[in-house]
């Protein structure tokens, strides 16, 4: 008998933010692959898995992709259920298109459980809603980096939000104003979005750069235009460094 | 004592799909102001809770949401947890913004918990990754009518999601093209993603309007681009309609 694979958004951050479904699962789950970025205390949830690492730090990217899918399809004929716990949603960069072809062509049954993506926990944590009625209708969510490590930029959507853009804040600054977005658009940087270390700091296109000192070396989120905008009645700079996830709205001094 | 207010994201759909954090919440409420399109199963979360219907069908558009921030505001006064709970995701399409400036002129606390989008399920349901590694590096969100009922259309991510796009699938199908999609560029359309009665049907950008019959009066996200595209190692037309959210992957015949 064939086991089967179980994809699982596990969200961005604090093991809360998984949902009841991908929790359930959790619990019948025989081996569990995981990524670096999902919170050990998920652990709790699967009391008779094996949890095995396979976060790609250390690999060389493409080494560690196949590993991956072979790891997967040889648990899958050993037990009845292996979960492939990602961070955030699996659906959202998470060469999950790559893991499934795999399975598929293994003949392996397969099942997504989706997740809260981070740019989604950086929006509620930060209370600012990605989208705005009347002028941010559209939201796009891009990698900074393409595979070339090249930096690409646009301006399409009313708000844009980069996923893994830490390392190139200067390089996304200089693209966003070539790309035609004013200098002062309002710019929001959440590192570690959805944990209870999660930073976030204001800027604008020019400033970015200056975001750098403070998210280094975390996973970082940045998000460009109406988005990034602080609510009407909440105009004071919201310079607060999150100490939670669930970031509490001070309540704004009244008009 | 002033009462504060956490909106939730209910997730799209089946109440599993709520988070952990947003289930254990609800058990805190007192009062629940909860859309249309909220499981009526979350009630079993939230036993001591009063539950409030206030979804906006049949209110005009601009009084139904003035009368929420007052319930909001009033419900505050009175207890101490209100949950407003949103279908998916509050950031995302949700008029969080206008409820969150009620609440900071009223100067009530409030915290947001993140849910899993539509597009993100609908993803998920039907195993199409928004994001490719390769030529699927953004994905877009939008609204695909205006304040003003008009349409929108655009070509700049390699994805594009459609929320609330049922009504104008003609519409959307000629605005596509006229944005310069090509004519068999895929189409994967997905309503009630989610839920246990949702479906799933396969177009290209000019047989788009074909789906209308099938989803008709029902919540529907439609997917363009590098995301709909059916994975490399499943290429036969996917038919199917979901019996469940979490559709199981037919093994695909073996090469």
């Amino acid at each position: 008998m064939a086991g089967r694979v179980v994809f699982i958004g596990a969200g961005p951050g604090s093991a809360d933010l998984i949902t009841l479904r991908g929790a359930r699962l959790l619990g019948d789950a025989d081996v569990v692959l995981h990524d670096a970025l999902t919170d050990p205390a998920l652990r709790e949830f699967a009391p008779r898995a094996r949890w095995i690492h396979v976060g790609k730090r250390g690999f060389s990217d493409s080494t560690g992709q196949d590993l991956i899918n072979a790891m997967l399809v040889k648990h899958a004929a050993e037990v009845a259920l292996v979960v492939r716990l990602k961070g955030g949603d699996p659906s959202i960069f998470g060469r999950l298109e790559e893991e499934l072809d795999a399975m598929a062509r293994a003949g392996i049954e397969c099942e997504v459980v989706p997740g809260v993506t981070a740019a989604i926990a950086a929006a509620a944590a930060t209370q600012r809603p990605l989208t705005r009625r009347g002028d941010g209708r559209s939201v796009s969510f891009t990698t900074a980096m393409t595979r070339t490590g090249d930096m690409h930029a646009s301006r399409t959507a009313d708000t844009e939000v980069f996923y893994m853009a830490g390392k190139q804040l200067c390089a996304l600054s200089r693209r966003l104003i070539e790309a035609g977005w004013p200098s002062d658009t309002p710019v929001s940087v959440v590192s570690r979005a959805g944990w209870p270390d999660q930073l976030h700091s204001d800027h604008n296109v020019a400033t970015l750069p200056r975001a750098s000192l403070l998210h280094a070396g975390r996973p970082t989120i940045v998000t460009v235009g109406a988005g990034a905008r602080p609510l009407e009645a909440c105009q004071e700079p919201a310079k607060r460094n999150a100490s939670d996830a669930a970031v509490t709205c001070e309540p704004c001094p009244k008009p």
